[in-house]
């Protein structure tokens, strides 16, 4: 039976500071969510005693090893030879891997290089995992220890190769092979507007330890908070869900949505469900609202335009922001936006125009407006608001955090809530 | 002498995916500035014998060994009783720090829970690592090994307390005790339009593995290829110099950067050198183009504004691309490309107009016009011209790869080079 998990993640770009290593967090929230005990990770560069030494520790301490990287083509890339030399497996070529990777190399009109054929090589006994999104298969085997059977799992280190393989195959496997006697399930709240600690109070007494386990997780600028029961089959979904709705009726003001959904899908079902369209203006975000809005397929049916105008110029010939208002008030102003958001709704004939202007940073602050000074607004028939929000952090925080006040207020306008005052409650 | 190190992070909010471990990346990088071999990182959750094992493991196998977190006040902190058991040192009290914490504690109004008393104990031997930001001091002490000393380092796990303990304290004594004989240096290169497999077979047999050690980092769509070599001070460098030469005569045609630099970065520093302006019209990238641009400080410089014409009718209204063209030849065609970067051109009166049109899936794709199909457009002064693509993947592989290729055009125009035809080789 599983029930102690190591991750092993591998590759010189995580010893040497170039890469953070998401795949580990990302590996241990999921074991996490089926309730298997995560003993350690160990990272180790693509050296090969390192390697071995790192497989060999892990199988001895757990009895299933997942490992993401080190199974590319080049020459860096060691782990299934090193899985191999480690278990006394001979390595066996799949035909089978080799003509798929041969022909999704053709049907982009390219020749595979020869080297790519190590990616079909497998150590005997190995249970193909296939990846759907590239050319490097993973796989599993098992390997007896002293006084357990430890269970390899290698996936690619890319992470959206490795997630769906995850997902889709590594993550089903082991909830059977943890054992049936009972059941894991969990329900996600994405909340945004209240901090992690804010939310641990907000949500403290309501769960007792025996009943369920409550865990946050906090992904810049939203938290997300889970439940998760362990049971009987018969049992644990109906104490879910009786939790999930205690926690519901606490938190409601933050949660935009439940599982595994985003700030930008659910503004755009809300727009589809309403048969209303959007037309945004840009300027200190710069494109990411639109590329967020964008990421969801269907977006054509309700983003119009997108109007980054990052000039003072382009604010006035594209969205007919009045000289008058910059010279006096200033681009980086709730005037500004006001006409920026009525400019865009009204030149794309949209039913829902929105505006962003501020000082990302690091340079262009000023005393009165320092940067992270950002003002958004919202335009619609018979209704027009616009706020200025102190925020803070680098560049890239600052447009992240920025593009998520501005997509909830078209959930909070469409939803009929107040527009959000504050930014976090703590 | 120490050379060798290995990190150790330890926390429950690690072991459940809680948090992503940044401490390691910021660790690993620092010590990779100066010139040490990160052997391993290893992280286990607030467990009394996984940490003990940790520690264990570390020590053995390195010279220098630097733990984040398990220093706080609460009963789960449990790093500094588990290095003094398991070197077998008693804990004694520090009379100064605990004054120190009362001073603090007192500053702010506040009196002292008892509980913190705790981060006043330290393992014989220690010595202090003072904590400018925090009540939790840190500590380094020496344990002798089979055949070397281990320097364990012990600092607090929050980053904006650790770091500057790190860099004012910690760095500085290592690269004290580093020795002299030996230095790192390393050289990165950015690439773009080769594969990784590509990458390796073009530079196979120019760098002998006695003379650097060659690694290549993916992260979609850009590779990058680096040179790390260990030597003498005096002999090092000149070495690294000479590889780099090498490497780069063979790869030229795809680097479009060296050092730690982005595409856009490079884009940003050829228009400000210059002085040319940028208008951009995007449709199935959606705003990423403009995102990205707008990622580099400085950006308002060159960039005018970026319209996200998303439906037909935004494209004839803002880029004034003619309803002709999208009858006979649709959104997706050159026709339109070369429209919408001569209306964006035109429209902010910019030097340089770029422009994409594709379909982003996974709807929308048609026998003809697959799923995949991008055209690009660059117009300028005198200079007009378009391609379409047949790219693959997911709905943000296309919109990341299309948002690629549009930027190396306009790196490829302001170099003079032809526009990437293929996209990558292979």
């Amino acid at each position: 039976m599983i029930q102690r998990a190591f991750i092993l993640s591998t590759g010189d770009e995580l010893t040497t500071g170039k890469v953070v290593d998401t795949n580990a967090n990302y590996l241990a929230d999921k074991l996490n969510e089926i309730g298997l005990d995560l003993v350690g990770v160990i990272t180790v560069g693509d050296i090969s005693e390192r390697l071995e030494w790192a497989w060999k520790t892990a199988m001895e301490l757990a009895d299933v090893v997942i490992s993401t990287g080190g199974i590319g083509p080049t020459a860096d890339d060691l782990t299934t030879e090193t899985v191999a030399r480690l278990t006394g497996k001979k390595l066996w070529f799949d035909d089978a891997t080799a003509d798929k990777m041969r022909r999704l190399f053709a049907s982009g009109g390219r020749k595979m290089p020869e080297n790519n054929l190590k990616q079909a090589l497998f150590p005997e006994t190995a249970v193909i995992i296939p990846n759907a999104l590239g050319t490097a298969p993973g796989f599993r085997m098992e390997v007896p220890q002293k006084n357990h059977i430890a269970h390899l799992v290698v996936l690619p280190g890319v992470p959206r190769e490795m997630k769906p393989m995850m997902e889709q195959i590594v993550i089903p496997w082991l909830v059977d092979s943890r054992g049936h006697d009972k059941i894991h399930v969990s329900q996600t709240f994405q909340t945004y507007g209240i901090s992690e600690s804010g939310l641990d109070e907000a949500v403290a007494g309501l769960i007792k330890p025996e009943e369920a386990r409550v865990s946050f997780r906090a992904s810049f600028p939203q938290i997300s908070l889970r439940i998760s029961v362990e049971g009987s089959p018969d049992e644990a979904q109906a104490r879910l869900d009786e939790l999930s709705q205690r926690v519901r009726e606490r938190i409601s003001e933050f949660v935009y949505g439940e599982g595994d959904v985003t700030m930008e899908e659910v503004v755009g079902r809300l727009l589809t469900e309403r048969h209303l369209t959007l037309a945004i203006a840009e300027s200190c975000t710069g494109g990411l609202i639109g590329h967020r809005i964008t990421n969801v397929a269907g977006a054509s049916n309700y983003l119009l335009a997108d109007l980054v105008a990052y000039s003072n110029q382009s604010k006035i010939k594209l969205l007919a922001v009045s000289e008058e208002t910059l010279k006096n008030h200033g681009a980086v102003s709730e005037q500004c936006v006001l006409e920026m958001a009525a400019g865009a709704r009204k030149v794309c004939g949209a039913d829902i125009g929105l505006a962003t202007s501020g000082i990302a940073g690091p340079g262009g602050g000023t005393p009165e407006k320092p940067v992270g000074t950002v003002c958004i607004a919202l335009a619609a028939d018979g209704f027009a608001t616009a706020r200025t929000y102190k925020m803070w952090g680098t560049r890239d925080w600052i447009k992240t955090l920025a593009s998520q006040v501005a997509l909830d207020w078209i959930r909070r306008y469409l939803l009929g809530l107040p527009m959000g005052a504050g930014l976090f409650r703590r």
